[in-house]
């Protein structure tokens, strides 16, 4: 099992086929469906993504979610933060005071500072946040850019204008998770 | 719940108690009750770092482990993956082939190379394990002995001595891990 869970993954692709909707939402259940992965999973988490002030929801027929902001301003760090939640890297449980020899509680030069080895995986996770925080949700999209053809684009925006066109013909109130 | 078990400051801290003790091994059992936590934890602890080559078993009345190598070739990275096993951060389930768009399954620049989301993890997990991989457990030692009064290390090897002389004194014969 990996550290971070299969939300992520699928929150962030779900989240590229925002990025080039633009101002037309999208609803969570055709981004899953475009996706080929679970839309009860993906109903799940963008309500997080929305608390996170990633992403914003939009009613009506053409309902669903579209992105809060531009995507060059949305790290990666943030996505997995508003997806997995507070998740530290190592959780010190203060070992180092309860020491046998420690009869009378744990003297002051035992407990001062952080854990020498509590202070090695603070680093640790610096380096790792640090890194999730330099790359955008825009620098994913432009390398998956980079390498699809010219009519990609054009072919997923047709996708999702059928769907919103077959759910019209069929019902015509509908809710942001894009079910009618 | 963090990213890293308890094992692993268990482990760690009870390699703290193996630095001073140079070739004098010590218990699984006696390195748990000198840090304070569950013998039967750490007893499960011990055998994952001697597959690792990172401890070894000595038996006899003074029976225990002792650290196979100096502990300045041991890097925190090595403990980690030890204790823990091979856990990556993030696992790639290769959504991007799923796509909609792909009905006779993924054309080859869909594919190609790694995928832009976890090449971002990819890089995200080599910044935390060269993090660790900087870091020995010699260094953390070092940093502890700084802290601790010229008196703790004697102390220490006093109140490990006691305990084997108890045991001896009870018992001739004694496994790895300090029991009789």
């Amino acid at each position: 099992m990996a550290h971070l869970t299969a939300s992520v993954e699928y929150g962030l692709h779900c989240l590229l086929g925002l990025v080039d909707a633009g101002e037309q939402p999208r609803s969570a259940r055709d981004l899953a469906a475009f996706q080929g992965i679970s839309p009860s999973f993906v109903a799940k988490i963008f309500p997080r993504l929305e608390k996170a002030g990633i992403v914003e929801a939009a009613e009506g027929v053409r309902g669903g979610y579209r992105l809060a902001r531009a995507p060059e301003t949305i790290s990666v760090l943030e996505l997995v933060d508003a997806i997995e939640g507070p998740k530290p890297l190592f959780e010190c449980q203060e070992i180092r005071s309860r020491c046998a020899l420690f009869d009378d509680g744990a003297p002051g030069w035992a407990t001062r500072g952080v854990c020498s080895i509590h202070a090695v995986m603070l680093k640790a996770e610096k380096a790792m946040r640090d890194a999730l925080a330099s790359e955008s949700l825009a620098d994913i999209a432009g390398r998956l850019q980079q390498k699809a053809p010219p009519a990609f684009g054009m072919d997923t925006r047709t996708w999702f204008d059928r769907r919103i066109a077959r759910r019209r013909s069929g019902s015509p109130a509908q809710g942001k998770d894009g079910t009618g």
